[in-house]
């Protein structure tokens, strides 16, 4: 039941069509769903721009393609990660307009026309080349979103003055994610480094006493710098995402 | 050796009363802080108005004195959590204009004439009166930082009703703070009420197999709802501090 | 908002004293809650005689009194948990009608002329002496909500024969509620014992790799029984209150 | 040795066949088992229509034919689960008229004209895609029992007002089974919306933090919700057994 | 029902008092538990000479005594470990001729006239004397059981020569435990010292990465030697039982 | 360097031949395994008839092959345990009278003429069909070793009396092995049921929150039971090993 | 911008071709990095020997040889471990002269005329026969930065007198690495044994509660004995890297 | 019985006034530590200098006396760590020559003239103040076995400029030590700033995820830093006992 319907109840009542008696047991029973989707509805034209996500790890090629189609349909920019290279085949043979990132195992499908935003600054720090594929998934998903992305990839803090040489350029970004596996502790340098907020993302790169990621995971949330916060591990997408509605607060440059 | 010792220094060599060999023999031998101090210094600057914070836990009262005053003196703004309510007594004797919350166990010290910024919007929301500590030191540590603070307390999972009827306000926030404890499954919540960044706290309410927050940590980290990233168990600390950077990256209203 | 006033805007509708758009802008600008609250106060009926629960843990005696006194004056029936001595001592004070239980913690404030019924059959099954206040706890809620409850302490694995001294009695319970720490095991073979839903209740009692309740709670979810569910570790008031719920379903006798 | 053989042992003490010392004998001597499953027996009279299952994960695809054949044999209604699609296949070929479902991975094999009940009403809520398998396997063992079971699927926490819009229907459930991986707040959600006891199972579906079930098994058992009880990570049968369990207490409607 | 009464019960089946059917009800209906205390009553009879153990923590210095009393008033030997300083003083005023050993928190109370048995060899080996009140435990509780016990304390595999110094001692036993924390590496060095099966007792002297015992408990479950066994953190009476029982197997020498 | 050696130098010495200097610095550099190894000798005659156990997990076929090989042409007794499909056959064409048992994965070679004992009982008590490999692991370990062992396969603590049935022939046991995965509670209720001593086998059988046997492990370590001990999870032939040792401590019938 | 550059600058200041305030200015900017490469330059002189290392493992065939061969290029040492057998066909093919050990599954390719040192001694230890990948990466890892090593395998706990045979050999080592899986107690033995440091490394073999080496790593992050530290499971190359780093200290015999 | 013991005896024999076979006889009666004690007094002479340590937490202050008391009687230098405050009282009444320092709960009591040497060049770091006793644990420890040693304390990662501004100092230590809490990220940091040793060690420092130091350790564990080893968490004696051993291989400077 949307406003309209309460509207024409209400005038119902005016009329004495309907009694107040009958009004209130009509609204009483009213799903409760009805208004929520026209909030929904609402906050969906505040988010124009913004992708839908297929998260495609546990799916089927079929379903892959069936969720994407029925998104793209509809006019929205898709984003589909963890993309099995099967699927990404399949993906782009249905789309040719697809932009697929073999490394981040994720693609984009732009509706026709879209313009490809670039403001604020995101820059995306990794430490070593297995973090690679996570690193790129969240430049991709913030791209898509509309901010422009710098990466820096190879600054491990074994070896603190290569990160150094990017201070700069790290101080110019509106938030920094920060992608590492091992001990993790690239996250805490880098908080200690920059004003702007650190997303930072474990990934389950190690071995060993690494636990699939918990080692790097419970050192970032433990970080001594301010203004760290964490996601999943191997969570690209959502640092990405987290990275770019921070990044876009502040609008174009 | 800061900017002004360097300077002093250059201006020596010009005037000829050191030589560029000296000259190169001193920089050499600079402490390396000190130009790293002259960044921070410069960076400082930048950072006018953010609170030197003093986690006071595990520091004897005398500790916490020591560096509040010399914090003080420099002309900071302080911000101690953590406090026991011997050191919160004893801070109040010491700075009579120290703004004490006992709920938050923490205070601010202002320096004369600092102006309390309120721009923006912060919500920091919580489920249960046992949160309240954490999520008053978010509340305390935002404000401090100059962002507008909106309080939504009380308002748990189980009845979702009452948290439904503040969804206009929470997307009127630039970043919610959400704090819970037990399964902390409100920030999955709020998540998917929002298009704000989401800023999770768990905190160690519960008992059981909630072992002292880890329930809550896992469930926050594995929000389904996309912008949500997470801080360590009862860190309101860090998560006021990362919400005002995010907030105010949006500059004054 | 709740339903009277909700009629009584609609009467004024029927009434001509407010326009139709004038009601519409009221409805719209409702808290959301009251809405909610109308549905709750309409299922709150169905619930008539259920208690209000207070988890006394982590609160202040003044908390406590503070919470009982409110919902004793809306005339709620009140069950309050995990309380500690002083406070079980003020809420006597307060309340010299209500019940305590020293050994489950617990007190029931009852309104005035309100009967306590005794429908159905929920057995409660515990092993340990020291699992005796968890298993107090789930008597004495599912009591408050109406259901039946007989009590068969001490009844460990390690002397099978104790417990099938009692199988008949247990095929006789509409649900059995099995309270157990150490390894656990008591929910597995009652389990087997009886047809009726088991709530299994790990409790924290044990030592060494019992690890606070996690080896029994582990046990009881693996169990091999069909029909056995789990609460959280000691959580007696949760297993009578899912117990009383279960038992309810079938009516009076 | 069951009721029959005690009785013709009795009727030859009686008839003077064998003397009391000689029946005292066999009595004393008698298999323990044959006593116990007379007790069986008569309780598996009370517990007609219910399934005999078959948990086939790790069982050869011979092994899982002969325990179904020799059920099907004995006139039980047998329910295969967690079938391999080798061992449906050939169950399939074994028993034509077993009923497949390829999604929850289970078979149902009935006797000849034994009716399908459907009594009551359990609803079987789940969130993600990737947890129906396990909502399935939840749809399927109640409805071997006889309950009446309706599927609320693709309803998560980060959606809010897709869940609310079945609040009604939720309500008329006699028990909830809520499946849910990730993060498992949907059991709280689910909670605080019904007065029916609710079962929650973790599904190991997540990534990363999720620890293969784990975050979602916390979750649900630190719930705050009342009413809510939960199962092992991926039990389905489990939670579907007891929520018919329960559902059928209260009879056909 | 014990025997006499179903010997009674087919006497009157043959005397014709009692027709088959009736007895045959009788029998039904029997307590189930009546058969089992039979057999329980006849194996006491076996186990005549054990103690009865009362574990005290946990429990009142009031529910000590009186379980203590009530066993010793049935002519039991009772051991009761883990006992507070207080319930130590309290037992020995009660019972004067209680042997209580403070360093194992454990008392003995024998009946008048019980022989000290001293069969076999056990011995009980610890690594630091942080172990001793768990290896004390073991002791006494084997010497209970009528073991002669040997202590060989204060050899740890660090210094390797004082262990191998007892290595003809050791293998004179029939049964050796071990008692170490830290990393608990001694079980196995004696595991592959000795041809005697080995009861390895991690206990929770350590600290930091100790776990309260959990290391070594790991250690002891992964011992690379043949013949090793192992009991809960800290369960010196566990082990002193298992080992006396095993101990007394070959009987007297 | 044995007694022999030393005989001889101390002859030397007594003789003149060789100075006190000189043989005290020829005794400080013995190589301290020779006084070993003349240990070792002599207890590995005390051990005859124990077989040579080679681990074949992680070991090539060749390798496997190559130490069975080497211990055979010494005279040993062999035990191989679990052996690979392969490893198994290769096994069996190199030794045509190794006994070989497909479900235990484990095989016998042993010395011609070597008569196999059969000496006390031990008890071999399992739950369900995925625990039999451990089960029978354990079986043939203590066959091996001269144990008769009997094996009580399929009896579940969900179904009691099953278990009850066996529980005189359980009695007559000097030792009782119980395997277990799931929840492993069988370990406590047959411990109640026996005083001989029970070694406890978790297994890894399970899903879930069973974590690979974690969950039966801790069950069996916190038994309630006196005189359980506890093996590694899956270790059936440390069990067996165990068991043997004990039953062969009271020797031959 | 390294000495050179800032000496120049100096220069042009003295000569007056730059102001004070324009070399102050650049001073401020210069990229941090350039100091910082200039230090690694000096002291990558001061390493000279060492290897660079590739960790081969997770990374495709084709970035192994593609670093392998820049590296090789700029004439370092180069170690590549954990490759994979497909990784060390193609890594001999490229570098005939590489020396691969198909056990530690590690590669060395040496620079032209680079002299193998053989200075000190290091001592590397190992349990089983599953350990001695990780052992002889150690072993090869020391030998190539330049350590004489020897190798003492298959000295387990569980048969003492083997390792003690060695203790001479062990005593001229100037430092020791142990590698042990299972429970990992040979660190603590030879720790007690020798006065050099150990080194040691927790493998991964093992099965059931060694939980992938987690049990090997707590025994020896818990040695009793001094001068034991760890590194992480199954790491052999960080061991014998330290090692190696350790033993050069004392620089050649 | 130590070496002057068997050359007495071995002089007897060369004198006739013991025969070769009461020779023979005794040393084979010899307790085996004696033969063993002789090694360790040969290799304590190599040790001279080293203390022996009193490990003093869950000792009482009559423990820590006597041992001390033995200790000092024998000449050793003596180490006393983890004194409580009563315990360090006592000791310092006992022996007024005792340094105490409380920072680091540690004393050590010299043997009158025994000289402190100062060699070598131990650096220990460390980020918080916290972490301080600790690290001056370490401090104490090394120095009290004869290294120089510098601290370098309050140089966190969030900070990284007050860290390099040691980089010089710390590249001379022949070994490093770093005690770090919360996450500990230092150790990789300063691993990759030094080419010595680095030993490191986490501190329970931290609340929430650090699970009492469990993710610093992991973070150490995991360091992507060659040359970095780890010990126990808080063991400040460990890590300065390992980094002396190292310091003095290298000997006097």
């Amino acid at each position: 039941m949307n406003r309209d319907t309460i509207e024409h109840l209400l005038r119902q009542v005016a009329g004495g069509q309907v009694s107040a008696e009958e009004a209130l047991r009509q609204l009483e029973t009213l799903p409760f769903e009805d208004l929520g989707f026209a909030r929904i509805d609402h906050h969906r034209t505040l988010r124009r721009g913004y992708p839908e996500a297929i998260f495609c790890q546990g799916k089927t090629t079929e379903q892959v393609l069936a969720i994407a189609t029925r998104l793209a349909a509809s006019g929205s920019l898709v984003l589909a990660t963890r993309l099995s290279p099967q699927a990404a085949q399949a993906l782009q043979q249905r789309f040719p307009q697809a932009e697929y990132d073999e490394l981040a195992r994720a693609a984009v499908i732009r509706p026709a026309g879209a313009p490809a935003l670039e403001q604020g600054l995101v820059a995306v720090v990794s430490a070593g080349t297995a973090d690679l594929p996570v690193a790129r998934e969240a430049v991709i998903t913030a791209r898509t979103m509309g901010a422009k992305v710098e990466e820096i990839f190879d600054v491990g803090v074994a070896g603190i003055h290569r990160l150094l040489a990017y201070s700069e350029r790290l101080r110019q970004a509106r938030v920094v994610v920060v992608v590492a596996g091992m001990e993790g502790a690239l996250a805490s340098v880098v908080g200690g480094l920059v004003h702007a907020p650190v997303i930072a993302v474990p990934t389950s790169v190690g071995y060993g006493a690494s636990f699939n990621g918990l080692a790097a995971l419970l050192t970032m949330l433990n970080s001594c710098a301010s203004g760290v916060v964490v996601v999943n591990i191997d969570n690209g997408f959502g640092a990405g995402y987290a990275a770019a509605l921070i990044n876009n607060l502040a609008g174009a440059d």
